[in-house]
């Protein structure tokens, strides 16, 4: 394995923007990046010079190492302006790599294209602790989210062409057009269709014998058009696809239907990529994808619409994650970027099962060798830790079956001072004076936000650093009432990361803590065994209890209330047997209960789900707390407008 | 450059399934068929083993060579079955580099995904003349596709926002969003509006002394709904998006639409990657784009929408042609897919001329020097040649400003013998007798098709030479026929060809006729300059007789019937000055005629021109001489329910 090549940073001050500085930068080859983590050849496929696929089978090969160190990035209650997580997870990879010569990937996920072009400009750390090249790491990469809005639009297709062509047909027709008649009298019977005839029992008794019912039964998915839930997709703020009429041309007869559009990445086929750990689990879960009910009430999927392999066919290169490099030239792995409204915001199972085999060591290697020689894997979770970070432990961590080393919590003194009774903060707007001067009894009141996710995260036993991103108006007194606060909530430390201004430099205090904190050195951890306990279990609770454990313990609610479209949603998933997975509550994430304006740690409040809906592939049920917008729009101004391509073919203003 | 190597067949009878064959071969690395072709390390972006994009600044290396040799392979009017004209493009290749030890390029379209998993499978040539590997031809490749449709449906995203923001706000308001107030009082503009200020004449004078009438130009585009010819696209056979109403959700405020979405390489977008010349160029032809007309009936393009910079962002990488290799190593230029139903059904010109110069001989070669080396790219048009090669000839040498050297026109004895009065031919029936026995009155009777597209090629100057596509049950004596017929019309020669049971072997005798032709070494050559002639003008003449050149002088009509609905378009885009563009006509493939039933050669006729549309960017007007789908349907048993991905995560059934 060659030695690490750092790139070196150029800091210049004031911090240029964020696409200056990845432009400034000249990344190395991406083989060159594989080579020093230890991908070989054959198990790179580069996507031009800056991005790679990596094939799966390096588990193989690697199956018999230690994992390297687990580390999770997640965050307090956050401003709209965000508080700097991205950052955090890339600048401590940087720091990890540059000043500890460690192993140390980023993990994180793949930004739509959407929302690039909309308000919002790309994202990918910032300042500089930013992923390289950014114009591609914010465009295709190596077209994922491509892959996902195929595979999703084509069961949309198939789905309403099933409809259409049950309705315009008699069974007979249907019959023979399916499986049609061969030149010995047999039926060409197509391959996708057999899981559905094991579905039904008809794998029992030879073609030839099946009786009129049982072709009618077979040829007829009598889909219930008004439990149809699947949607289409398009990575692109298209509002006028929000609510669409289907079906309006002469050559459809009529059958119009409602529904809409969302965006590529709150597809389920993006949940099933994030929590696949094989190619084959991922068939098995596309298959199981349910799009509707039958007339009956039974869940009609993916596989019986004979999709399910096709699916797989289009995201076979998808499922390879996909690595890039840190500005200072440490590896990154960009793979998945399932919405964070609606389901995990996490990025994939497989990057990070990749990523801490070749992050770790040989399986008998000494406890001293492996404090000298482990690597670390930095992997976010989207939104704060009681939302993201939540979702993380409870859905992801219970279908990868890792769990994280030590969880991270990335706070602000601005965010705390929000939680303080500070003023609204909000995009594009001047910020008020109490976030630009020092305030200690603000900030000491918004610390029990900071306080209740540390908590939080203690209640599974994980041990927790906070690291406070520094911001140039904070002082050093604010900076010590956070690690106060922080240590008496339970953290194991509390460290001052200035990584924006300092890449990795600027991390270093926090990287120490973390190494420290992942090999269990500090003081505070001895004696106290490591432990890790789900919140709740999947297995004999209902959904119900689910959805409390999560409001309660993690909320802070008094108690839940279900509305009547969710009571019948429960009554219906618990009789289709879909009650022992476990649940991702969609809910605002400006606040810990479902008022954005609630701030602080508010409590005694009645935590209401409006509706529960299924992603029964990717495995979770979701509960709706709030009306969620599953596809932006575009505003009068946008992104787009400021984008351009100079002479020498490099993309202007895209952030 | 390495030496060309050669990837042995292994001939098998019967004929085994194309994926068979293509899974049965081990191609080479993608980065050594580059180098054999010429291509330097830095100008190859490998996308996986098997597949590269090209750079463009290849252009500039090579700017000081002379092209190769310019091959256009075409046909007669085919039948359903399709009569084998990317077989005879690759094989051809095959031949060339194989048995000739010349460099030789296939240039080809990407397929659509749409119809891959609808009902005909893939397509790569078949046989022993295939692109490989099969399954990568036919998925995403390097994802450009996929660029095609973000660009479309971004821009299509901004239109209906425009309307809908314009609808919903004062000037005061969109001038507020638009373009806010900076610090120091002045107006922040984004970039991509300056070419609509420059359009308004607005640049002449600052911001602030712009008065409320030219703000109120500046901010509204005024669109008419009923004018949009924008719609959103999709690259899947969703028969249920052909018509839509869009913006049925409560967040629109009521705001719906009619429109519709069609297959993604129906986009502009597609049409104009494959016309461009540079990014340059496809920077101004997206800007170019007319999306609708305005109230007062202007062109509204997409400059005016701000949009063009951040579409050629989104197509940065797609303009770079992608290279492939065929079952015998030969190079393939894999690059654009316009719709041959609605545009030019051609590959891009980029690719046509990086092969070109990459085929070329130095400017100094003498010509027994250019005999030697001289390398040929064969590019083939979709549909038979006087749609296709039509096309080809006025619309993209005309923008490309190439010509070919020869144009192959691919016949087979069945399709001749439906042209002589043969009963119908269809997909996936047997065929009637007289396909699978000699019968030399219907063909010589049928060879009248031939000889009419010989003539039409005749009319632009170009040297012709037949390719005699051989099938199992054709005999020596309907051979004849078709030889002596076609150099009575006017071939160079005609020539049997049987790469798809032999490879590039069977198809050397057709090889060294291309060579020959190429060069000008056959008698009848001699001492007749080499010619080219466009059919039309197209400045000072009128969009009526370019489309009356084409339907007599190439279909054989005998008068053109504008409907009312052609002489308003007429009317409209002579009135915005689009009526010096090429013509695209578009009509079925299956007649010289309008009528697919007329088979032969009909004439006397009266051709309807129904609709006239336009693709400014691309920089055409098409005709429509029937009703076009612009996206196709499933039927009820699809080729998606074939397909699986086994253990070795191949994917199986797909073809």
């Amino acid at each position: 394995m060659p030695e690490f090549k750092r790139l070196k940073l150029n800091l210049v001050r004031p911090v240029p923007s964020d696409y200056e500085i990845s432009r400034n930068q000249t990344p190395k080859h991406i083989t060159e990046v594989a080579k020093e983590c230890g991908i070989e050849d054959a198990e790179c496929e580069p996507y031009g010079a800056y991005k790679a696929k990596v094939k799966l089978d390096i588990l193989d090969r690697l199956h018999s190492k230690k994992n390297g160190k687990y580390i999770l990035v997640t965050g307090i209650t956050p401003t709209p302006l965000g508080e700097g997580k991205s950052t955090t997870t890339v600048g401590l990879a940087q720091s990890l790599g540059s000043n500890f010569n460690k192993l140390a990937f980023a993990n994180v996920r793949q930004p739509s294209m959407g929302p690039t072009f909309g308000v919002k400009g790309g994202a990918a750390g910032g300042g500089y602790s930013q992923v390289i090249p950014m114009d591609e790491f914010n465009m295709h990469i190596t077209g994922d989210i491509h892959a996902v809005g195929m595979a999703n639009n084509l069961l949309a297709a198939a789905l309403d062409t099933r409809m259409f062509h049950e309705n315009t047909q008699t069974d007979k027709a249907l019959w023979k057009r399916l499986c049609p008649e061969k030149k010995d009298g047999s039926r060409d019977i197509p391959q996708g269709l057999f899981p559905r005839i094991r579905k039904l029992g008809l794998d029992s008794k030879p073609v030839s014998e099946w009786t009129d019912e049982e072709i009618s039964k077979f040829v007829r998915l009598n889909i219930d058009p008004s439990t149809i839930t699947w949607k289409r997709v398009v990575d692109c703020n298209d509002r006028f696809l929000r609510g669409i009429t289907v079906g309006t041309a002469p050559t459809e007869k009529g059958q119009t239907r409602e529904t809409g559009f969302d965006i590529t990445v709150a597809s389920e086929v993006m949940a099933i990529m994030a929590l696949s750990n094989s190619l084959k689990d991922m068939r098995e879960r596309l298959g199981k994808m349910v799009v509707a009910s039958s007339t009956t009430g039974e869940p009609v999927t993916c596989e019986d619409l004979g999709c399910a392999g096709a699916l797989t066919a289009i995201m076979k290169d998808a499922i390879k994650p996909n690595i890039m490099q840190t500005l200072e030239g440490t590896p990154v792995f960009v793979h998945a970027g399932p919405f964070a409204n609606i389901s995990i915001g996490a990025s994939s199972i497989l990057a990070d099962k990749i990523a801490l085999k070749l992050a770790g060591v040989p399986f008998n290697a000494s406890p001293e060798e492996e404090r000298e020689d482990s690597g670390y894997v930095i992997t976010e979770a989207g939104f704060d830790f009681t939302m993201g970070g939540e979702r993380f432990l409870n859905i992801k961590c219970r279908a990868s079956g890792l769990t994280p080393d030590v969880i991270v919590i990335v706070a602000t003194v601005r965010a705390l001072k929000v939680h303080g009774g500070g003023a609204e903060v909000r995009a594009g707007a001047p910020l008020p004076f109490e976030y630009t001067s020092e305030n200690v009894e603000m900030l000491r009141e918004g610390c029990s936000n900071l306080a209740k996710h540390i908590q939080n995260a203690r209640q599974y036993g994980a041990d927790v650093i906070v690291a406070i991103n520094r911001m140039s108006s904070d002082t050093d007194r604010e900076h010590d009432v956070i690690k106060e606060i922080s240590l008496a909530a339970g953290a194991t430390d509390a460290i001052v990361s200035n990584h924006w201004e300092q890449g990795g430099e600027g991390a270093a205090a926090l990287a120490q803590g973390v190494i420290r904190c992942a090999h269990r050195e500090y003081p505070s951890q001895q004696g106290r065994p490591k432990e890790f306990n789900f919140l709740y279990e999947t297995e004999g609770s209902s959904i119900e209890e689910k959805i409390e454990a999560i409001a309660k313990k993690m909320y802070g609610a008094a108690e839940v209330e279900f509305l009547p479209a969710a009571q019948e949603k429960i009554k219906e998933y618990t009789a289709q047997g879909f009650s022992n997975l476990p649940i991702c509550i969609a809910k605002t994430q400006y606040s810990f209960s479902h008022d954005a304006k609630l701030k602080g740690v508010p409590s005694g409040y009645k935590f209401p789900i409006r509706d529960i809906k299924a992603s029964i592939g990717a495995g979770y049920l979701y509960a709706l707390a709030a009306e969620i917008q599953t596809i932006p729009g575009l505003a009068t101004k946008c992104g787009f407008m400021n984008v351009e391509v100079n002479d020498d073919g490099e993309i202007e203003g895209l952030f």
